[in-house]
């Protein structure tokens, strides 16, 4: 049982700061940030910096603290910086396709980092190659570049307009291009992007816990069709798209940002808090503790047991050193292998009635996994409650979701899931008492894995590019 | 803010596994021991495996996980083995000093691996010496191996009894020798070693997670004194010492240990919660929220919660990401960096009372940096609650303690701890409340970390041998 | 002393192979060409194969034996491959410009290795970028392949002759397209490029060593202006160019190419030993022993001890095991650090009057002290002979040439050279005589280095794109 | 073919430098004495500094050039310094094993580093086990730092005297040991080291070129069974053995030294000249070139060619990149890697008579793939000449031979090896012959590879301990 593959994939988050003084710190920052951000995307990071006319950068793949050193941040001096982790999906991990992408344009250099996904980039590709481009990634930044690139004449700003004008889907991004440090989040704010005041300069982050280890005052988020620009008169605002209705993603509350992190005004962990509360009102149950599946049910099962008047306890133990590096068990061993991961604290739970909390459901294999340690170490009943509500769609904007096939929540009832994993009882959060724990409009909010009601129409098929790099 | 570098550090973890049948398994099964062992050394982890005369091993600098693979597992195929884990101490850290330790001597191969601290290593080592013994390390196996061979003709069960007499100090200790399994725990058991079945084996661990990972069942703890060989014939217990009074070191259940062992017949979880509901008794006050430091102060806060009736619930929220390869900063950028490894829960701990629940103090650096981030995140009272009492002596038996100049308990009173750490209030859970929480007799456990009272005779200098390879 | 400082560099070397079926030991066999080709680069090396419309490729900095493993040749199978060894130009030297290029335009994915220097690449740049081109990389090849990607719609064919038609400089390319091979060497045949049988299959290398290694059976040199395409047909040949006066690069001869190399028809070897015959009848002198510059004079070495009848010797001995990962000594060892490289065989060379033939003399440095320590070491003359003429131009068709002001054949009269060098007498070979040498006609060489006779009009200012990846 | 496996292996070289003033160069003299005697050991290597009393050092796996940088040498500061180059047998290539060897015993510490190989060191470690000695590498060294041990009531110089009396075979030690450097050679001086001045100090080293590299100025050869010892009164010389025959290895001057050493008075470069005209004397041959398998071969074919007056050519091409990390070919490939190690000049060679010069032969597997290459690329004939006698026993002393059923020269006759070879017709040169050569009396120089007319009694079986570190 390797726990996160029963979970869904965030792809990306993004750092931008601008200075107006050159400065040997903004690496420094930029590498802090990303830190901060790691939880986004442990396959790549890569930061660029501008440092008068020139854009250096250094990419790899590996964790931020892996990548970057003292000195290789020395090297990247300057007063604009972008910084990008990336998720690692199935065989496209290489490095050329790690962020930020930096080209030659004719308007000079440009460094993009992007989080998202965009639903339209095979048929620009399509175009551009129509028009004799070439494509040395599989990434939607080169894209993105190409677009900004063929419209140069109309100066940067223009042309960047007018490429995320033509781009759909989900989409922050931080660009460095001339002196400028440009920010843009896509009309429907699917993905987060926050701005903040950093000394004489200004940051922006995919979540706002970048900015507390770099000392950054948040300000506000970008909002969704928004593109600011940050230059030495500070920050210009475009409203680039009339603003749609918004559509951030309920993930972000629910399983992707630290829980520090304020999110388009919301603290991530009270919202996480408030589910739990719902939930104990929606799904009550007669219980001796609440427990988590740490760490993501924690928030969640603390409210259950604040309403619900059950003591909160202990129940797993996670293996805080347990790295990527862990060697696949063969298949005799790999039964062990799952409490290597997560050991169940067989005194705490013995005899006990147990409401276990998971902030979702994805294929479902762990939780049965859960729900069985949990019996043999002798809990008496395991009521598990779930902090989102059944995950049915596939989504197409940055998440890594299976096909509907193995979504469970698309294929099976509750009371067949329920059954599949062995529990006393399941119960999930409403939709609208998720949306009521984060506190903004359904209308605010993409609820499409769960409901289908996509914010724009998606692709019937993939259109990946693939580059067999081995 | 290095958050450990104010907590105590444990020097090592021992695992052995005694197979009738030689297999491909062992090596696998003992590197998830010592993965789940991981929390009491980071620095270096060595296998070694017996097979048809001969002991084959590997050892390597870096976590179990980085070390050991598919490919070097295949190798190290046998019937015995033992694995260790080992802590950095300064200076020291180089692969030469890794463990076991593989030596030849007159009665063939023999494996160990050590897990403590030996008092008079460097009164035998001179012993050694003047009879001509050369190291070539500075670890005390080393010793320990010089006098088993010493009294070789003896047959190795009386030169080991031999050996274990003459060593004085904290050991838990696994051998191969000849074709057994040996395990043997100091006169005072200061250091802890369980036994388990597996299959028609055994094993032995410092600790009984360990054996979870490996589907063991837990039979008994080692006792203090006893030497166990195990072979074709099961288990041989030896008392080669008088049993003494018997001196399990507290921090064990304190702060070593992992929550999941059951360590001495007691439940480490158990015991930290029992220790946060007497500090509430010891210690109460009127607050808001019960927050802890993680990880290790969880289990006492809920503790804590739960007698005073006062909410637990989450103020701070650590990087799990930040390894061991987390680049220093510059001075200029280390204050930042204090919140790449704990953030405030700014929205949880706004405007209230809060119950800060830490396992330990030993310098009181870190607390100080905690209460202050607390109180500019808005926390309006920060009462500090510790679930051990106030350290005042240096360890002698295997924990790596500062010296006495710099232990706040030591060096301070407690109002003076309280000014120094910025809190509103500053509670220790009393050595008998301690003491009550474990569930233990006070005479059956070593607090001479509080009290002074060692257990025997303790060196007024230290007797290291130093090593300088670069 | 360097002494490979004071030489001229290769810039690069290419192979390609078509195999009509399928195979796993294309990647091997290009693996071995590629080691066949080392010398003409060192800093990066890489293979991209076709496999059923796929191109897999691998490129990395280094030696192609550090980059290439079982694992890694493996996993690229198919019936179609090209490599590339590069060699590093300061501050270029990042795995983003290694070679082979591959890109996916409009017509599928094509693979690029590119050997030479195009003297219009960068206003080929401004226009493409003028038409929205983006460029990530420093590379020729980029350029290369968008021109290709422009005219995709006129079929591959003319697309490759269209773009190669546009380009101006040295280029031997090697290219993967569609299920094709492509070889295309430039009007005026600067960089070589030969054809060679291997089973149903064939082969291109920039020397002929490489189809040694392979077992491939030599065909012809591909013809200046020509274009060949390789597939199930066999080769077709395109004459896109009316053919030019052919214009080899002299160099070839002289230093680049392996003795064992046949190029445009003559050995390698041959010439070199010709030119120290030449050399022996246009600079005679009385001496004791003919002595090498280890080991690009011992060819010229042996010739000019037959024609002079003064004994061949060994004078100079190399470190054969000073690679390149030596570190730079400091200051006050560096005088030492020379007699790592090459030391001088006392014994050998005491009391003699010597003829020292070295191939080139670029700055003159490592002539000098090689002199000093021939005559510290007892030489009682030393007569330098060069079998290359005094090099005055600056390349750019693909060599690494310093600027004139550091060409000592351009600065200073061969009295002041053979001065500065404390030669007893200095001679360089003839430009007729070295073309003698060789045994083709002026016409067909490039002699632009040692007259100024550029075979086109070469640009005043360097035109180079630089990333800044640091 | 790698040409290297039909040669004999030297084991080991070693350096020791003695600086009155503590100094921070003294590890890079070391570093470049250690790389001007690579050639003897390419597995691991070794620096050991002695610094005010204490002893660092560094040893790794690989080539020197890879194991030091700026950084670990920087950490090498002091006054004297040992250093230790190692070659790689069979099964025991591990860290452990790598030299110098750094222990501690009663008299402070010690830093041995050791060519040669003990003939009795399988029966002192008997008896040290026997007094309770434990071992813990495979290292002659660790015997020889026992024995100093056991005898340190003594005082260093007669421990370390009484040690090199009870040791048989061959050994060239340099030893740190309290405050001085000393170095020892066995009493038949079997094994090479020299002694050197070098500004007021002094340097140890197994080869002359390794003082050039330092700047170093020879003074003599430490004689066979002398022991120096060097400190700031200078070096005094103990004759710790009467002087017994001296047998210095042929072989040194054969094949191992480089050519630009003088070993025991003798330059290497000329005997082996030498060594080819009394070939050609002995077995003269009408022939239009005479060619060596490079590089070993080249001296005596350029000896032979000025004896025979037929002139000397090139014949063969070695490829000067092909490293130690070239992959081992499937066996379809294998017959092609042949010709990535050594080609052949076709043209040179075609339609001529050639002899063929080689310094030894022991399996004879190569010397027949090279016959072989030369007549498929059109020689006329080939007649091959050894520059030593066949091979007839295995030696003890440091070299590593294979068994006798695989020496050649052991199991077939002179027709028989040329039939195998597929010669026109081959002949080695005397024993006579090669004594003459080196111009040294036949009794000082041993011959038992050739004679098995070993120096001292050899043991029937081999004692090697076996350490299975994977």
């Amino acid at each position: 049982m390797y726990h996160s593959d029963d979970k869904l994939k965030e792809e990306c988050g993004v750092v931008g700061i601008y200075d107006p003084q050159k400065n040997d710190k903004i690496s420094t920052l930029t590498y802090f940030g990303l830190i901060a951000l790691q939880h986004r995307g442990q396959e790549s990071a890569g930061i660029a910096v501008y440092d008068e006319g020139n854009v250096k950068y250094y990419k790899e793949m590996g964790l931020v603290q892996e990548i970057f050193n003292a000195k290789n941040l020395e090297l990247l001096k300057g007063n604009i910086s972008i910084g990008h982790v990336r998720y690692s999906t199935t065989g496209e991990s290489y490095v050329t396709n790690a962020q930020p992408l930096v080209v030659r344009y004719r308007g000079g250099s440009i460094a993009l980092a992007h989080n998202g996904n965009l639903i339209n980039a095979g048929k620009i590709r399509n175009e551009l190659e129509d028009n004799g481009s070439i494509f040395q990634t599989s990434i939607d930044s080169e894209v993105i570049a190409n677009l900004i690139a063929r419209n140069y004449k109309r100066g940067f700003e223009e042309s960047i307009i007018n490429a995320v004008t033509e781009i759909e889907g989900a989409f922050a991004l931080t660009i460095i291009c001339e002196d400028k440090l440009v920010g843009v989040r896509d009309p429907y704010g699917l993905r987060p992007l926050s701005l903040a005041k950093l000394g004489d300069g200004y940051v922006l982050a995919s979540e706002t816990s970048a900015f507390d280890v770099m000392g950054a005052k948040y300000i506000r988020d970008i909002r969704a069709g928004e593109m600011v620009i940050i230059d030495e008169d500070g920050v210009k605002s475009y409203m680039y798209s009339s603003e749609k209705k918004q559509a951030l993603c309920c993930f972000e509350y629910v399983y992707f940002a630290r829980p520090d992190s304020v999110m388009d005004g919301k603290n991530v962990y009270s919202t996480r808090q408030n589910a739990g509360k719902i939930l104990a009102k929606e799904h009550p149950v007669e219980a001796d503790m609440v427990i988590a599946v740490p760490d993501s049910g924690i928030a969640a099962a603390i409210g259950y047991a604040e309403e619900s008047g059950i003591p909160y306890g202990v129940g797993l133990i996670k293996n805080k050193y347990l790295g990527r590096s862990f060697i696949q068990p063969d298949q005799k061993s790999r039964e062990l292998a799952v409490k290597l991961k997560l050991n169940v604290l067989s005194d705490s739970i013995k005899g006990k009635r147990l409401v276990l909390i998971d902030d979702s459901i994805v294929r479902g294999t762990t939780s049965g996994r859960i729900v069985s340690m949990l019996k043999e170490a002798g809990a008496k009943e395991v009521h598990v409650r779930v902090s989102s509500p059944p995950v049915k769609f596939s989504c197409y904007f940055g998440i890594d979701t299976p096909s509907r096939k193995q979504l469970v929540g698309a294929i099976k009832t509750i009371d067949e899931i329920r059954d599949m994993i062995g529990a006393d009882s399941l119960g999930y959060i409403s939709i609208d008492g998720l949306v009521e724990s984060i506190g903004k409009n359904a209308d605010s909010l993409c609820t499409a894995c769960f409901k289908g009601n996509y914010p724009m129409e998606v692709p019937k098929l993939g259109n990946k590019y693939v580059f067999e790099k081995i």
